[in-house]
């Protein structure tokens, strides 16, 4: 049962649940935060919207979405190995639900406590179901991981696995029943904060896998001005997409399914055992999937035997729908 | 006629037409975009969203929508005194429309233009009509104006005319012709930029009024704990409110209509002459509409010879539509 708050109630809500940073000098409650960079720090900034049935199906459960509109901006943070500080959130409801609110916020302010993130602004208005989130992250300068530092011969790597948002997604536009192990990949994903910043100063190139890993490794392959091989095989893939799927469907699902946000980065074949060991010590899986070519611009695909491959998407382009 | 175009096309669009700032380390087109904050700085972050239906009429012209939503953003920061620098832009439209986006531009980045703000990075999505826009200001920390400043006997000024807009709003509300010079401040509000700036070091407090004065004016009363006296006849009024609107009616508009986008503040009785200086310095006209009082929570009207006047409604509310 909705029920009904005004704008300040539904910030009142949101104000009494945030955690303080002594780096916030002013947060919600005035026409903007006041935030102090420290000095020698370079400030990042991603902005992400999900909006209702484009990003989350319309049954998801509020506290999914306020978690997975702030892990996909974290994300973002993550490829570019920045420690996530604030974020600021613009909410849009058709009408002020204060059990909604307080669902959206349970999942939101998890993974904020998670980072120690602070929201620190934003918006409610009028409106249908969306929400926009920019997160700020900081970030050693030396240690910036952009799409555009791959060099031929860089091994490529992914954390994690790949595939399992983009099968629950699938199951959910089919109109069917959603496997809830898959299902929680799709509704709460887990940006891979601490991984980026284990890969400063390691990996030369980076980029979060939400678009599909050919997608996104092509924008890695033009920004690089290089290309990539990649072994299908060696992608790797949850016990779920294993069993569920033939070896054809489980190549598609983890070549061209978006909604990973898996880490996708470079590294020089001499970083080995650097890459294993830096993973290691944050705890996520790491695979390598293939090499940077001199082929510029182009991703080619081939099994464990050699033989070329090739899918019949390459990824999830908005605005198709 | 819409013409389709990819989420990439659209990024390219924009990329083309943005304007390049030396303290943009990388802009769009990464995970993320990479500022670099001066030293001694702070770091002023405001977000805003507009809504189709509920923030502008449907039929505003895309260049309008573009403006007012950087607009109502840079507001926010000139209520800190913050000099606007980059921004983020999330745009959800129903579908891909590169005519419309061009014209959505033509007015972001005119606004964009003037104050030398960097559009760095954000996302489109496919969805409802919806802008969200964040934007970052850097603030000299020993002139940033709060909410919280006011003291009491301090004056109240107002920048500019009051009720322009809410004028445009009901004649939009109700069906009619809008006034064009009206509907011109409904669509084009001027941040007030330069006048927040040139307030910094002089005035106590500030507040943009976007939710109409006496709510504006109500929030820097609680978060300062003082109350005000007004003189609903010392509102300024433009030529088109004094001509088409009874006294009564004119009183109402100015006092509780929202989106006016002016800055009220408060400065000590011994800064007149050197506000009047600051706002002539910026060519912006500013009135002294009242003063701040003892009377912590509440803020009360009176006419030019002292009665006391009441509005029939208070400002703007979010969610009642």
């Amino acid at each position: 049962m909705a029920s009904r708050a005004s704008e300040f109630d539904l910030i009142a809500r949101i104000r009494a649940r945030i955690a303080a940073r002594s780096d916030v000098i002013v947060g919600i409650g005035d026409d903007a935060a006041i935030l102090s960079v420290p000095p020698g720090r370079q400030l990042v900034v991603a902005m992400d919207t999900l909006n209702i049935g484009v990003h989350f199906p319309a049954d998801t459960a509020p506290a999914d979405i306020g978690w997975k509109a702030l892990a996909v901006n974290l994300s973002d943070l993550a490829a570019m190995a920045a420690t996530p500080v604030w974020c600021t959130l613009s909410l849009s409801l058709p009408q002020p639900d204060a059990a909604w609110i307080d669902g959206f916020l349970d999942g939101f302010l998890a993974l904020a406590a998670r980072h120690r993130v602070a929201l620190v602004g934003g918006d409610t208005t009028r409106g249908p179901l969306s929400v926009c989130v920019t997160a700020h992250g900081l970030l050693d300068p030396r240690g910036a991981l952009l799409r555009s530092g791959a060099r031929v011969d860089d091994d490529v790597w992914v954390t994690g696995t790949l595939g399992d948002a983009a099968v629950a997604l699938r199951q959910w536009q089919a109109g069917g029943e959603i496997d809830p192990v898959l299902r929680a990949r799709l509704d709460r994903p887990t940006p891979r904060v601490a991984a980026g910043l284990a890969l400063a100063g390691i990996a030369h190139a980076c980029i979060d896998v939400s678009d599909g890993l050919l997608a996104d490794l092509g924008h890695v392959c033009r920004a690089s001005r290089v290309g990539a091989q990649i072994d299908v095989d060696a992608l790797p893939a949850s016990a779920a997409l294993q069993t569920s799927f033939d070896v054809t469907a489980r190549r598609e699902l983890q070549a061209s399914g978006g909604d990973d946000y898996e880490l996708c980065f470079t590294a020089p074949k001499t970083a080995r055992l650097t890459v294993a060991d830096a993973m290691d010590a944050c705890d996520v899986p790491a695979a390598r999937i293939g090499r940077i070519t001199a082929d510029a611009g182009k991703v080619s695909l081939h099994d464990a035997a050699g033989a070329a491959w090739s899918p019949t998407r390459t990824g999830y382009v908005h605005f198709e729908g």
